[in-house]
């Protein structure tokens, strides 16, 4: 077995938005970093190529700090088909649907390249050195354009039956013939808590409430709407920006009560790019979790906030790499 | 250590209405049993002499028959602090609460004697011996008065952080706002999929259809209206009657789809009284089921009724018996 002491391993995590690429250390310290916007319209190819080219300019500057690269972790949005490299489906990267990235990747660099879903690897992440640090039984909810979940049992990641999905939080229903979810069921978490449901609850409150001036119809003419710029809004004290973000806090919190009583734990984190709108969604999600969650006195729930922010899934895939390839190395070598 | 060839275990199922007891085999048959009428106006020390009494019969029975008995499980509605041996809350068997049960009857029989919560035997009898033998993953649903639940992974009784509860899918929420729980939520499965629910959903419908006559009227008048009842008369046709199962079907689809999204998992054992009435609730609840689980195939989702019936319970605790004293002799001989 090779000396590891002073190898790091490559983090990707890969979005519908951005690829982003990280040299991590063995104690989960970022050495390098980079970011791509990622041109669906051009392609999975140029995904694909463009991933390869952050990898080895990582991979040239490991050389230069004397450090060995072991693996890559690849974390991507979607159902993920690890054991061949490749994506099944993914709802916010739908060109690379069916598309041998991993294995693509591992061919190109000629090092070991392990996949793992986004939320898992955000978990991953939390776990070895974030908000999750030491906590065994733990629920992840990652507020991004979707709405990602991991879930930790005794310390591990659990996968339940081995069936392409699990801690599929994003898809609890929290409001029976609620809003219209993309995955073709109605009030799942996440068409109230995530990036899609803020912009399409601003739409549909501008049209339903006939609102024809002020700064929400003004960005929505203007085609400037997103969780940010209603934030903003929200901030500002626009009563409609105000309501959606209780909502978005609501829905979480009956739908951690409901992981809560079902698991009989404590312990969420929430992160993903949304979760930078705390201040807003925190209170009423304390207060639906109260309501709601009548087996857990709230004084014993624990909602935190990930620690790691937006390198949570960059670390944490990382983290898988470094694991994987050591137990790889135990079984070929 | 003893031989435990030929030993055999007592089980007990204490529910608000019967105090069931039998002699079980290692192998998990029931040898003898017995049934008595809880009669909670008597006090405590009255069921927990009737308790023992029973126990008695059935060592006595043993002894006869050339077997030893080596332990008792004590299944007890409620929340149960099992090293001490009493109940700390139990919403159906109130005179109960705070009442060192288990610990009495330990020293009037001289033989060990641990407790569980009567969901929990009802997930290791089903296990062991019923509808999930061989299962690695699963959720038990038991609809009795209330709603109880339990939860296996890895094949064993996943009991959480130790908090107390766990697997309390009655007191998930289905439907924000719903009808009320006696656990203080608002529409809670139980709220939907009990006998309680039946029960007030007919008297809330009466009321709110102004219905006058026909059976369901009649019952109510008559101070007979129970989960049998209303089944019967449902079976017969009537509307109010029907909609109450519908809804109950429902309830428990949206439910158990929101238990699959969050585990990654595909197998639901349902048990208890109010199971008999399976006929007239599978058809909604796979309807719901597939409208709500986005995430699994309804196809590939398994919901088994129990095989042990009224037993399970009673099996179980048996179960619970032989294995908790086969580590307790480990550990003190």
């Amino acid at each position: 077995m090779k000396n590891i002491a002073n190898k790091a391993c490559i983090g990707v995590d890969l979005g519908g938005t951005n690829l982003k690429t990280a040299l991590v250390s063995s104690s989960g310290k970022i050495i390098r970093s980079g970011t791509a916007r990622v041109r669906l319209d051009h392609g999975a190819g140029m995904v694909s190529s463009k991933l390869a080219g952050q990898c080895r300019s990582l991979i040239d500057s490991a050389a230069e700090l004397g450090l060995e690269v072991g693996a890559v972790g690849l974390g991507v949005a979607g159902k993920i088909d690890a054991p061949r490299g490749s994506v099944i489906f993914s709802p916010n990267l739908p060109v690379l649907d069916g598309y041998p990235l991993g294995q693509e990747l591992q061919q190109n660099l000629k090092i070991p390249v392990f996949m793992e879903n986004d939320a898992n690897v955000f978990g991953l992440g939390e776990s070895w050195a974030g908000a999750a640090k030491g906590i065994l039984n733990w629920a992840g909810i990652v507020l991004g354009t979707g709405t990602g979940g991991c879930l930790f049992l005794n310390g591990k990641l659990w996968e339940g039956d081995g069936l392409g999905f699990s801690a599929e939080f994003g898809h609890m229903i929290v409001e029976p013939n609620g809003p219209a979810c993309p995955c073709g069921s109605k009030g799942c978490l996440e068409a109230f808590a995530s990036a899609r449901a803020l912009v399409s609850g601003a739409k549909k409150a501008i049209m339903d409430q006939g609102i024809r001036h002020g700064p929400l119809h003004e960005l929505e003419s203007r085609g400037k709407l997103s969780a940010q710029t209603i934030y903003d809004c929200a901030k500002k004290g626009d009563p409609t920006a105000l309501a959606l973000f209780d909502k978005m806090g609501w829905a979480l919190g009956i739908c951690i009560a409901n992981i809560f009583s079902a698991l009989g734990i404590k312990h969420a984190v929430i992160g993903g790019g949304v979760s930078s709108a705390w201040d807003l969604f925190i209170g009423p999600l304390k207060i639906a979790l109260a309501q709601n969650g009548s087996m857990l006195d709230s004084d014993t729930a624990v909602i935190s906030r990930s620690i790691l922010g937006n390198d949570a899934a960059l670390i944490g895939a990382a983290r898988f790499a470094f694991k994987a390839s050591s137990r790889h190395r135990k079984t070929t070598e």
